[in-house]
């Protein structure tokens, strides 16, 4: 049993507070990671605020994760001591249905989330990256890649995937007219990802106000729908378009500015069902899809692939003091692009 | 120019009457078409009341048309007098867009309808199949295959192909589960279309009423979601589903019967927006799309393939004195499956 820090909410009304736990007993193909870094998502609000409605405390946050391995199962094969390794979204699955088989871990009917989850004993609660150490099965593992910096590397290991899977599942490359609609922590990895592809990359945002940035992030063009007149002058654009954002909009006039045959990606899940006029499908054979973070198999292409093109997130670096207020800031979007932990702060 | 017998809506209010009028007159590739019979499809019901709300009368509806060719244009070289042929839910485009120039004549900017549309000189009223002759362009006229009743051929060139084409363009084939929801004019197409395309094909209705028709017609399963379980039961079961209901439904719940990467097809406008969850559609990598009748290329496709597999609609002959009774057993689903105007009876 390895003792770990951390800080954890103890329900939903309770701030982020220091808690210290034990790691399970190790298992042969267990490896232990020494954490350096863990990006905070959007999605650790939503559960540390039980907003979905399935959380359970205490809770330890944080699915992307960064550090160093730092002993090793008997059985270990893949990893040695010291490799640079991160954990998303899973680290453990069934590994014996369809999904599992076929690489798409995601959609198992028994997966192990890697906080507000089961572990496989059906009764310990798996804990987050927001601690000092974490022991995941070597199968969960990710290699990251050996040039890019490990802290902006973090949020690959769930903004990186969630984006880079719909782009390469929905044939991003050159060519190919791309939508980004917010540029989040999401929407930023997009840009980026979507431009190493070779696409023609354009930001669908409200106002003027992140021009500028989407420029800086590669972003080919910059589109503003509170401007009168966008939406028509953009109906029939794009062949894809990946919708980052989480609050109640009207797809059926996004939907519009697909090309024939072409797809919208729905990565969020807004507080409400949003009505979608048949029309606005049948009118051109468009698709909306959904889009859930991506197997293990397919991240680890994901960071192979920001590797090669040296592709990070970018970060504003915080002690773990000050997660419980970046939260806020998250909120309301004050954050280019996503915050991680450094963890030097809890050692 | 032609004159021509015919039954039109004077107004969204009235009856089907008798009417007279001329056919354009005839330029190099123009096919003189002698009406024999034309299917009754629903949307010739919400046109003529302008339920679509942008009818122009007098409206001659009908875009089920099968008849024998009776004159040529000097420069027609595909067709020959007394060749059977039919005609679909269009006439004319540009041919100069993208979307002609892929056979996708049906998302042309500027598509001639077969009713309710204006013909390429940009005035005169194009009017549809309930009618003793058509004169159509050579490029939008389909020929007919040899060994099928031409009464029962006729709803194939708008229900044939709106069920054709989804089936074809996403997949359909041995080893495929297709769900079809509806039993009506379009369902039974699908069904049969979708059963000689080899896949394992399963009606899901609401009540029981349609068993037995659906399994004569080659289904190999039924459900009937009025009974309790039916959604948990079927969860994950299609790989596609074709949705021929126009009424209001919760496409969330026919949603969860996909697959992961499943597809559920709408074909039908419902009179709201229907509530989609993106949850329905990222748990699974599900896709709810839309399609739109087929292009030329494609609804001869679709003939040659249902000459083949010697497939036909059921129908219900009529004389076009019974048209307007039919609207009312049309919305009522009374008909198996498709009522068909012998034209004989107009002249």
């Amino acid at each position: 049993m390895y003792p770990v820090k951390s800080y954890a909410a103890a329900s939903a009304a309770s701030d982020l507070e220091p808690y210290e736990f034990s790691r399970r007993d190790f298992k042969p193909h267990d490896v232990l990671i020494d954490i350096h870094f863990c990006g905070i998502c959007h999605s650790d609000i939503h559960q540390v605020r039980n907003e979905w409605g399935h959380s359970m405390y205490p809770m330890v946050p944080g699915h992307e994760i960064v550090g160093l391995v730092a002993a090793l199962g008997k059985q270990v094969k893949a990893y040695k001591i010291g490799d640079k390794v991160g954990v998303g979204c899973l680290v453990d699955s069934c590994r014996e249905c369809p999904e599992c088989k076929e690489g798409y871990e995601q959609f198992c009917v028994h997966p192990v989330f890697t906080y507000n989850s089961y572990e496989k004993d059906g009764k310990t609660l798996a804990q987050g990256g927001y601690s000092t150490r974490i022991v995941v099965d070597e199968n969960f593992v990710l290699r990251l890649p050996a040039a890019l910096p490990m802290d902006a590397t973090a949020p690959l290991l769930c903004a990186g995937i969630t984006t880079y899977s719909p782009l390469r599942h929905w044939k991003t490359g050159p060519g190919k007219k791309v939508g980004i609609m917010g540029l989040g922590g999401l929407g930023h990895m997009a840009v980026k990802i979507a431009k190493a592809m070779g696409a023609d990359v354009a930001v669908i945002s409200r106002s003027r106000n992140k021009e500028a940035d989407a420029k800086r992030l590669g972003a080919d063009h910059y589109y503003a729908t509170a401007e009168p007149g966008t939406f028509e002058k953009l109906a029939k654009t794009f062949d894809l378009i990946i919708c980052t954002v989480s609050v109640d909009l009207d797809w059926n006039q996004y939907l519009q500015l697909l090309k024939r045959d072409g797809t919208m990606v729905l990565l969020g899940v807004p507080p409400k069902a949003s009505p979608v006029s048949a029309g606005s499908l049948i009118f051109g054979r468009h698709s909306l899809v959904g889009s859930l973070i991506g197997g293990i198999k397919e991240t680890q292409e994901m960071l192979d692939f920001c590797g090669k093109h040296g592709i990070v997130s970018e970060i504003e670096l915080i002690p773990i003091q000050m997660a419980q207020e970046s939260y806020e800031r998250v909120i309301k979007g004050d954050v280019k692009f996503r915050f991680v932990i450094d963890m030097k702060s809890l050692k």
